[in-house]
């Protein structure tokens, strides 16, 4: 025990013992060491003896209040442990200088035309945003700056790094602002203190690792929650999650990296601190990001892909949409004021999906009338539920998703998500949920929404069902309709075993 | 450099560079060090020497099969990895010998007039199980054996401990079978090798700490799915999780100690690997722990609260209770056999509020008609999801739940979780889901259940509205009623102000 005797010991500031058995530097310390004291006589003299011992009648007056010695120690309003600057950083917190997203626009096309990487464009943005802001924003990523598709972050700066730079590395070094360790707990750890200290930051990570810091997420927003109560405390930056490389593209990971079990665990938070974010394309991304830099005390995530998709809307349309969350798309319809069923998408991946069955319907039903709405945030359609943000009224909701058409929505995550933000809604009856229903492998990426029933022939086969309810003209061509689209599928499911890439129909498909 | 060259290198078995920089043992070697090999012919050329080097040639036939002298050192079946007995530890696991559980029954009791602690009489059973199980049976638990209440386990061994014993401990040797450590993730890893290779065990935790290994737990489960498909696979023993100390009893510890969102993540799951059990009484976590005890390849989770709470059935009728998960409670209610309105609970404590709504109403409107149910057990319950794990028709379902009454339905997790298991339902518009819904602080045990609006009175309350539109007797006391019960929260809120402590309406109350 001899080596103990330098440092403070466990229980310290406690009954040192009991009945001959320690509890000071004892496990018993870290229980409930007097659990009798109620009870047993010589507990109860033990528990007195040690709270005497403070000698509190010297350090109170007749009223239980300090004396003032003791009240003149206190230090002054800023001192204070939890008002320094160090410990209220919303106080000292600068706002970002931001760049003119202009500047990263893809303008001037038609909608669905051209493709980009999302995530390459967000790299251009955020090198932009470490330039002119050097001291106070950093990138934190385990590891996955280059395979997320930012590596124009490396024309501005390094990872950071603190020891010699070994032989043939590149992009290291001491003032590097991009904080790559393979931990997510330490990268959260590190975004929290940066954000509550004043500075600004966002954390990039494969969709399903993020999981593993799900609790440390749930803890930090319900600090958030309590520190809205504490009238002296500033607002800090948001924490910023960008998650990418999702389920819906794991072609060479599989299944162990298909998980969107984080976006369920923030949507369960009811702590009013956190919005999910899906951005349906490159400008979007951007325009949401601006969007997340500017709030205060929130956890914002975007959910976003990092392959080459299609692009729909402007910077200027983008910043329309982000205001709702919710968007009728009228240019993807067809015969859109008045459909015979409605499309929903949220999600990059999803909304290609869904615009790909609004067109093949459009080749081989031109009589079938569809609309098409993009959600592209969450919380903020909480339709029905208990966090109040639902921003839209029942007549606003029945202009965009009809009085009584069926709607067909394909979701990025688990389905459970939007069935309970719809729960209890009037309309909940007409949603028909698709999303990751936790059919992975390592697959084909055309067969990864085949299988998870979230591709564009089975939306489709579905809507087809629908339509012909309300629709003769399709009520008449019905099975061939459907038979059409399933022999593809059947295609699909042999094709993919025997080249092991996807079928034509799909490789070389155009919006 | 030096030092590594007696290791293997990182990146070992592939290219060792590319134009002049290294790729073995440099950080390129964790990414794609050949990006360009379809276009670029010094890439191609790297990529076809470094294959070629391996010589295929000398090892396949003409038909690129392995020739017989690979073939022959392949092992045979059984020393196969995958299929040796510590691969395949299903293989060689031997059942576990329960003891009787009529032992550790309460008999001979008016249902909700005894008290016990469910996990008082847990340990009781587990210490048999130890007992009768010596060497392929263990418990695992962060540290909180004792405070979870299963000290009886003592009795019969220790915690695992494989230094010299320090002075002054307890319970502590090399020979115990319960493992102990602050780790939440290194328990649930020796779980998952102590299950896997043959053996069976429970992971006791807090229920907020387990959402720290939720992905653990998820990845898990989707192993098991997948094990399910390899034919000599031999099912191991289920992973058993108890979750106690939960969010309703955290007077001590808090918001930080309230998080019942690991429920939330597992019930998310698409494997149907989860059961989430909750059981309302001793007798039922004792029926409940046996069957988990003997199932396989299931993740199953058990909630239980710690505390005094009432006793209401003996062992045979929870064995009963436990084959369908839902229970009509005829005795709990009022005029059973058509009433006003119905109630549900889940979980421990959520029954003991709700019965405490029904006293309190039989008492002050005796001529109000209410129907209890206990539903103990979520997934199977799972009315209207696609796990299709639903037991009962549409049939059954409105002989339990009437076939027009409004339902209140007291859950012990996050709403949410029911919200999605019966959304599309066609009577889940008849459901008012209350739960945890976040708020929560260091507080008084009554005052949670307000504050969640999970309470008696609060339930109350909503039943004499919902009755009031079914029954001209309560519709013209109505206003009365609801009066008097919101007097009694009015007087809660300023008495636990002043004393620290709950009304002694709560206090004394007795189901």
């Amino acid at each position: 025990m001899a080596s103990h005797s330098s440092k403070i010991k466990k229980g310290w500031n406690g009954p040192k013992e009991l009945k001959g058995l320690p509890i000071e530097d004892s496990f018993r310390s870290h229980g409930i060491p007097l659990e009798k004291v109620k009870k047993d006589e010589t507990e109860f003299s033990v528990l007195k003896n040690w709270l005497e011992s403070y000698e509190l009648s010297e350090l109170l007056d007749a009223e239980f209040k300090p004396i003032p010695e003791i009240l003149d120690i206190l230090p002054e309003k800023d001192l204070r442990m939890g008002m320094t600057k160090h410990g209220n950083g919303g106080a000292i917190a600068k706002e970002l200088i931001l760049p003119d997203l202009q500047i990263y626009e893809y303008s001037s096309f038609e909608p669905a035309k051209e493709y980009a990487s999302s995530m390459g464009r967000l790299g251009e943005y955020l090198r932009d945003v470490i330039k002119l802001n050097p001291r106070n924003f950093r990138i934190m990523s385990p590891d996955e700056t280059e395979s997320n598709k930012l590596h124009s972050l490396f024309e501005v700066t390094d990872r950071g790094y603190m020891w010699p730079v070994p032989f043939g590395s590149e992009n290291i070094g001491p003032e590097g602002r991009v904080m790559e360790i393979l931990s997510e707990h330490t990268l959260q750890g590190w975004l929290q203190g940066y954000t509550l200290t004043g500075r600004h930051g966002v954390f990039i990570s494969y969709e399903a690792f993020m999981m593993i810091v799900a609790s440390m997420v749930d803890q930090y927003s319900k600090f958030l929650k309590q520190s809205d109560l504490i009238s002296w405390r500033s607002p800090v930056p948001s924490m910023n999650i960008v998650l990418t490389s999702n389920a819906w593209r794991q072609d060479h990971n599989g299944f162990s990296h298909q998980n969107p079990g984080f976006i369920s665990s923030v949507l369960n938070d009811q702590c009013n601190k956190v919005n999910v974010h899906f951005p349906a394309d490159a400008n979007m991304l951007l325009a949401t990001m601006e969007d997340c830099l500017r709030t205060k005390n929130m956890v914002n995530v975007i959910i976003t892909g990092k392959r080459e998709l299609p692009q729909y809307m402007s910077i200027q349309e983008a910043r329309l949409q982000i205001k709702s969350g919710i968007n009728r798309w009228v240019w993807a319809g067809n015969h859109d004021s008045d459909p015979d069923v409605v499309f929903v998408a949220t999600g990059d991946y999803m909304t290609q999906e869904t615009l790909a069955a609004i067109k093949i319907l459009k080749e081989i039903a031109p009589e079938m009338r569809t609309r098409f709405i993009n959600i592209s945030e969450l919380t903020c359609f909480g339709i029905g539920d208990n966090r109040n943000l639902c921003r839209i009224s029942l007549r606003e909701f029945r202009e965009l998703f009809t009085a009584d058409r069926e709607i067909i929505y394909n979701y990025h995550g688990y389905p459970e998500d939007i069935k309970h933000l719809i729960y209890n809604h009037p309309d909940a009856h007409r949603f028909h949920i698709k999303g990751y229903v936790e059919k992975g492998t390592t697959t084909t990426p055309f067969d990864m929404v085949v299988q998870n029933g979230t591709d564009r022939y089975s939306l489709a086969i579905e809507a087809i069902e629908y339509a012909s309810a309300v629709n003769n003209e399709i009520l008449i061509k019905k099975g061939t309709l459907q038979k059409q689209l399933e022999d593809i599928l059947e295609k699909h499911r042999h094709f993919i075993k025997e080249h092991g890439e996807d079928i034509p129909e799909v490789t070389e498909f155009k919006l």
